[in-house]
């Protein structure tokens, strides 16, 4: 299928099923009885029981079953703002492989509010509803305040852009580097795209540096302008940040950032990086194009400017980088493991254990099969090591 | 079952199933190109299709078909102010019956947040999510402010405690006043309770008078000092509105009000009136003790003192008064017609519609049977005919 063919079955299917999900009732209504157990006046019995024991909750409601994706649509896929409304087929997507993939209730909510403290406050009232919150579509910097706002509110806040995008980006790299044999040997990377995504990703791979995941020699961040360097003046503060973290104290554009690197990882709009860009490379260049819906560089074409491994966003090409690889199984272990935030090392466990599903990678294969059934128990194990 | 029973089994039905709601997909992910089109890159297409028309909401998402029920846990059933966590229990029962009785998807949202202003803006910020939203168990008076501030928000916002609970009182006394063979003659109602419902109850019979529903001579509001009147010094703004639409100027006690009256109606805290307040009434005398879960009186004493229809809130006794009659077939109705506010004449046909279902009503039949499958569309169809 070409885009345009996705694009009207797509809407066929919406609009067939007017939307992608339902609610539905776990017990049988179909007498007095049943209602006196269920409503009035049994279900008091249970609400008094919670009032008296909080975790009782968890008990006595699917609270502890159920996640929350939530927008406030304002980095929507490549669509950017399109607003809460526009974004709901995004939640209910996300909310039905929830279920699909990890047995995860899961409910969509859009939220019509850009502030980020305000975005947070409704956030945390909304909390005793949920077992788990997977922040999504907020575009960035916003996206940073609200999930920090968020750490402390009782119940697990992952933002899906940021940590899903870079648990599977390093999952893939881990097995890209053992493809073109250079899993041992000090790499340069560079990151395009310094948004959500990009600051995740680079935050992760420092982070498998430092925990021996990865040999890391250099990694750079370019932005729309070029590398993120302390030098520049027009970096917000989260940008400074990363030019702190990362090596590069000279401001120099894309092209030549990408001289003599490994690993090329595109999380731009689209155009973020070229082919002409790929052939200034290390030889066995890893290139992961996955800017949507349109990658930076089409595969055949980073192939023939000399990358040996190429991955992209897209299901229609080999290597799809798609966060449902980690999201289900992730959420499915921090509810059932009791886990309130996410670490580092769980999100560097993770990595290394959806890379380890696939026995011998190739070029064609560095991730498993999005329908492998062994990736949310493998997943949800992999925290609970190293809570 | 006693009391003790139905609770023990509650508990034990809410245990097992883990509470009582969950998610489901609508349609099969089964293979790459089902994720294509309900996932990424497909479902950037709808998206782009609501940005371009927010109507199409309804046409690609669940929105249309999904009611929020809300509350912060600050009146929940006879239990009071639980909070939010422990009034997940109704709220996933209602959200159950929602689906059940007229196939609306239903979320449960419990919100931490008791200022009335500030619960009203969260609810706003959440409407694009929801195609219409149930209030439910929110104290009076804060729960009028939070009705009132969400009327102009673009989908139909309806306090359930208070108007469900008023239709259903309205249907049960219009087929009461034909036992009783009073429903052409002036009648002097005492309503003994001044929160969410008795507020709601009372307002409605006005306007059933002022429409010639019922033919009211005279109604009484009473809270727990005695009768709402102009000349009490200690009443907030909403009873003191409530005294100015009610007749009586002097402060009397609940006995004193209920001589003569032909019916009463307790939506008190249990203990608002009594038997021997019954014996003061006129011949033929209507009783609805809605207390819940412990009516203010018992039918077999309120019958032995006096009264000649017993209405109760318990599914152990005849004529039980329960907003389940109501809500599943009043957003049905909401949503199908395109309806963004409940005005005082759908009120009064959805309890007319309610009591022509029952075709000859005696003492122990004064509303339809619960699960009779005639309610919902006649409700639905009621508030479209008035619309």
């Amino acid at each position: 299928m070409n885009i345009d063919e996705v694009n009207q079955l797509s809407l066929a299917l919406h609009k067939l099923n007017r939307g992608k999900i339902e609610t539905r009732s776990k017990i049988t209504i179909e007498n007095g009885e049943d209602l006196a157990l269920a409503y009035t006046p049994g279900v008091a019995e249970p609400c008094r029981e919670i009032a008296r024991d909080p975790q009782l909750a968890n008990v006595y409601t699917n609270r502890k079953n159920t996640v929350a994706v939530i927008s406030n649509g304002s980095a929507v896929l490549g669509l950017g703002n399109i607003g809460p409304l526009a974004a709901l087929p995004v939640m209910e997507g996300k909310s039905i492989l929830f279920k699909r993939f990890a047995n995860i209730d899961s409910v969509p909510l859009v939220i019509n509010e850009t502030d980020p403290q305000k975005l947070a406050y409704i956030i945390r009232t909304l909390a005793p509803s949920f077992g788990g919150i997977n922040l999504e579509d907020i575009k960035a910097p916003e996206c940073f305040i609200v999930e920090s706002l968020l750490q402390d509110v009782g119940i697990p806040v992952v933002h899906d852009d940021q940590h899903g995008t870079a648990m599977v980006v390093l999952a893939a790299l881990v097995n890209a580097l053992k493809v073109v044999g250079k899993e041992s040997q000090p790499i340069h990377i560079v990151v395009v795209g310094a948004g959500a995504a990009g600051t995740a990703i680079t935050k992760l791979l420092i982070a498998a540096g430092n925990h021996s995941v990865i040999d890391l020699e250099r990694i750079i961040v370019c932005d729309s302008i070029g590398a993120l360097s302390t030098s520049r003046s027009d970096l917000n503060s989260d940008k400074q940040e990363l030019a702190l973290l990362t090596d590069c104290s000279r401001g120099i554009d894309v092209h030549t950032a990408m001289i003599g690197a490994d690993v090329v990882i595109g999380v731009s709009r689209s155009g973020g990086f070229k082919n002409a860009d790929i052939s200034v490379m290390n030889p066995n260049a890893i290139v992961f194009a996955l800017a949507n819906p349109v990658p930076e560089v089409l595969p055949p074409d980073a192939l023939a400017a000399g990358a040996a491994v190429v991955a992209t966003g897209r299901s229609d090409f080999p290597n799809q980088v798609n966060n449902v690889l980690v999201f289900p199984g992730l959420f499915r272990g921090l509810l059932d493991h009791d886990i309130l935030s996410l670490t580092d090392e769980m999100q560097l466990a993770v990595s290394q254990a959806v890379a380890a599903l696939v026995d011998v990678p190739n070029i064609s294969m560095i991730l498993p099969d999005i329908f492998d059934t062994r990736i949310v128990p493998a997943i949800s194990e992999a925290i609970n090591l190293v809570r």
